[in-house]
């Protein structure tokens, strides 16, 4: 059975809908783009770079409200002193593998200087996970220029996922892992509101993998040779076009840790599951002293908490459907999810009339 | 049926084993004590207080560690902020109704005034969930005397569970809710450990309750009366005899998401969904100006962050379990779980044989 | 020479120039109020509560923005884990000492249902620092009756300082400390906002203190009989009409800092050091779904940060020179800054002509 | 006058005695090292990288305790995440220019693959200030030989101050600033800490400098060109021998805002006021399951709080009277704090006999 996204099998997580790409790029405006490295000389390399901009090049003047939740941090995210204090975002956003995150965050300046920004200081949000088990990680090959390729590239529309960008080595439950999204749309307080997820997914034991409460991991049963189980990471980005303050955005990012629970992530020591949510609905431009906003009554998010929640789920989920087999360095093979299987799997799992 | 504990209902949730009684009282030094107020007249009465004891009394002068996680911060819990600075925990905690915080707390003061503690102030823990749906809560019916007779009645064993204490007027995903225990033994480098939950729970909706996976809220339908969906909250308190920090108590207590999320908890705004993990297995001795500490190192620590979630996970179903039907003020019935239906519709979603 | 205020004596602290009263009040809407608790039978009462409202009575369902920082947490302030998590205040804040914090955190609650607030339950905001030196603490002596004619009464205007309400029993620096208030008037992008703090001031070792930088508290010598230095607390509430967001409350929030420090204040380990900031410039309204807000552009909060700095600094010293010497439990006194002394030293520090 | 350190010019703050060097590495086992970049071609080059290890080499698998507090987030300290989470330090700490906190921070992971270091990765902290006034920071002159040779010469025993390593560009209260240290003995408990700070200083404005009390930026007046003053940072390094947990290191890290204070830096919006604190006093060593600790009672913590904020304080000063003037970009000259000047302003301030 060739990759298929995870509705495409027929299996459908939650209760919200989901957007017309079911995708991050549903929030009006959130490009996505990709640098994948895969090669075999002069290294084994599988690692790559994924670029999130939150609007079009205009976020360098017209900053988003954001906040980050950090559920287990062994991990890296640059820029998050400066969310925590003001709740700001006003650059792209990278992921890449642990060992690259100070050269993307740099390329980030680098950009800012090349497209003549107007800014003296920048403090870019990079994040990680580790993909040493199938990539030649000390080898660095991730240079300014694949940075600036996945920045540059980045569009709207469907998106691609499982073996790109950072999620290129992922291993997910003990699965081949990856680069995954999804989205919800909300109706409250007589608004439309889209909420979209992208995840880097390289987290968890396959003994706690659940689909829609199925232990499919178990039904699966254990890999042949080991992969790491308890080390691995997931980065979760959530977005959304309704009007929320800094305050809430950390809220929302917190449900992250709902939706990672449900396929099975418990945030082992060794992962680093932090997550970060922006909204659009308002805008900051770097000219105002004062700005105009609006923010939607704390009493109406519960459907957005839910929606972050599924989103979280399902983009995670996404990213173990569509990834494939992978053989990286030491002879190492991370198995995809197989979906065959998983898909009988499910069906036995199916109840019985009452 | 009877009444019963999830467990003697055949249904197993997690994969680690729970201790003898299934408690947090597993933990050794742990007492639980309850004052539970069910009347009709001159008002109608369904409160109570929960008071736990992280040791006996020598409490007072051999602090525990702890950390405290808000999940989603619609609720109090007292002495927070000494919590977050110091990491000890050298006093009794406390459960009860929204109202009654502040004199359960200052019963505190009073109880350690009655037995000479020598310290000049106390900074109490005392956390609250809202009863007023069933309990006439702004009679404020709860005294110092009945805040003291739960500390005075503390015992270690087994518990009560479901319409006892603080969680007398509960109401959890629509059903009956109330108070919970759970158990988990971790073995890990050569030691073993206890770790047990106490839950008083309040929170949640209906059609996103699970059990096991099971999707139980939405196969048992809507409540035919609306009860409270998406206010509530839940209070885990957390105990364990593992050599932990204060800063590896916060990330047990962070790990209450999970277990919550688990059961179809996703924190909505209304909720107040604080968690405080506590730690024996360190002595801080007000005598002491240099400690002699263990740490458990933060690698071995997997299992006891899965234990947190499963304890809390099962706490919270023992505390459905146990609940009787209820009828409060405003003649509000608040339904049991119905264990026959719930054992049937397991029954349903048994997976069929490969 | 009778008690005075910081700048009667012709001392200016900071250089930012304050409102009409130099007080919190000079913030629109804010109201104080005291109720104060002097008796020697049947035991030593030296204590009281302070009420401060955000607005008028609309404060129930207009809420204000606000944010909390602890320097040092061995203090109690109930209410914080919502303000952390959605930042907005929707009740009077109370100050008492340490042992009433229940009664009157309980005391809010049983005000709301007087007054018929249509909320089903309240998380208020109560501070504490505790005066068991000169006040018989565990007399328990303060009622809910006490509490809301504190806040029954709070008025605009001018208001007491030194040996009033909540700070009736305090002691700062080791001279008699008590309550204190200023305010700023700042002025920014076209805008004119006030700034004012009300600190309830019961911390600090004599030889710290220092007033615009001389080190008086060395310059008047030890006390003769010891009192508590290293223990106390200080609370500090700050209340702003600018249109700030949560996230800018809480920067305001951790200013207090600065202005402590100014005085002398380092945060001992047995000080419970909270600073409370809420600005009134926007409305919640509890009727909204979606609110309109302002927000003041970070880039031009400056002035607005000093000047919390400044009013917290010149708070404390107006509770300094405000309150008088006071014998409680025990035989205790506590001495009262001697006026003409500082003034005397301060006219030695008088730098000499260039 | 040549330069000077502060101590020198016979000036004294604080009240606890300085270690033998006066400077963090009285700490033992601390080392610093410097790489200072200055040059005019091919452009004008003012940078450099600092690098503190807490101790030798064998901090990659003898790990030590750390906490941080971010006064105002205006800047980067990478490795956040996981001090937060789990308070241990296993790596040497770098300090560069905004633009480069990136490339530095990978050439530690490029450093511990050189050295056979057994980690599958690392979390590097790399923290910055802003040096573009002075320097062509957007010609991203910092390599990553840079870096590790700041890393390889660090040594014990006294070091430079001034225009030294990531200090190199630096401006402080609109005077030259950079890099200064100090230290602080502090007996307790029947035992000698050491206490020490480096500081990154370049950040305040001159009216706000204050040394002793003394104002002594209003008396040198302002700057004749216009230097940055709102913006800018401070990146402090508090390091003791004490054994302190995690949350200890994090209230100790907290008091770097005192020691600011008292020089005058109240944390303006475009400062990065960034605090890290690390305790070598336990040893967590990689090969441990359990590790056996000791903690300083929190109670007997008062005199490091009081020496964190003293040497805080003194670090900056040395650092501002160590720099020299500096002509950097576009003809920018950051004048030295003039000590002659200086040292007559505090004459003047001498108080008069009683």
């Amino acid at each position: 059975m060739p990759r298929a996204r995870l509705r495409d099998l027929g299996i459908v997580t939650g209760t919200l809908p989901p957007g017309q790409w079911n995708a991050i790029t549903d929030v009006p405006g959130i490009r996505v783009g990709y640098t994948t490295l895969i090669d075999d000389t002069p290294s084994i390399i599988r690692t790559g770079v994924t670029a999130v901009w939150p609007r079009g090049p205009e976020i360098w003047t017209d900053a988003v409200f954001a906040g980050i939740h950090s559920f287990n941090g062994n991990g890296e995210m640059t820029g998050w002193a400066w969310i925590a204090e003001q709740g700001l975002l006003a650059s792209p956003i990278c992921i890449t593998n642990t060992h690259s995150v100070g050269i993307v965050r740099d390329a980030i300046c680098r950009l800012a200087a090349r497209d003549k920004v107007e800014m003296p200081w920048l403090l870019p949000v990079v994040a990680e996970t580790y993909d040493g088990w199938l990539n030649d990680a000390v080898s660095f090959p991730i240079t300014t220029e694949h940075a600036i390729a996945a920045l540059d590239c980045a569009t709207t529309g469907p998106i691609a996922e499982g073996n790109v960008g950072g999620g290129t080595g992922m291993i997910c439950h003990e699965f081949k892992g990856g680069t995954g999204t999804a989205s919800r749309i909300v109706q409250t307080v007589g608004e439309t509101y889209t909420i979209g997820a992208l995840v880097q997914a390289n987290y968890g034991s396959r003994d706690l993998l659940r689909i829609d409460g199925v232990p499919i991991g178990r039904e699966l049963g254990p890999t042949e040779v080991p992969t790491p189980r308890e080390a691995g990471s997931i980065i979760v980005i959530l977005a959304t076009d309704a009007p929320l303050l800094p305050i809430q955005c950390q809220r929302l990012a917190r449900r992250a840790t709902t939706g990672l629970a449900w396929v099975g992530g418990v945030g082992f020591n060794g992962s680093g599951d932090i997550f970060l949510a922006f909204a659009t609905g308002n805008h900051v431009r770097a000219s105002e002293t004062i700005s105009t906003l609006r923010m939607l009554s704390p009493d109406k998010m519960n459907a957005l908490l839910q929606a972050a929640a599924e989103t979280t789920e399902e983009a995670i989920l996404n990213a173990l459907c569509a990834a494939e087999t992978m053989t990286g360095v030491h002879g190492h093979t991370a198995h995809e999810l197989p979906l065959d299987t998983l898909v009988n799997v499910m069906q036995r799992y199916r109840p019985r009339p009452a």
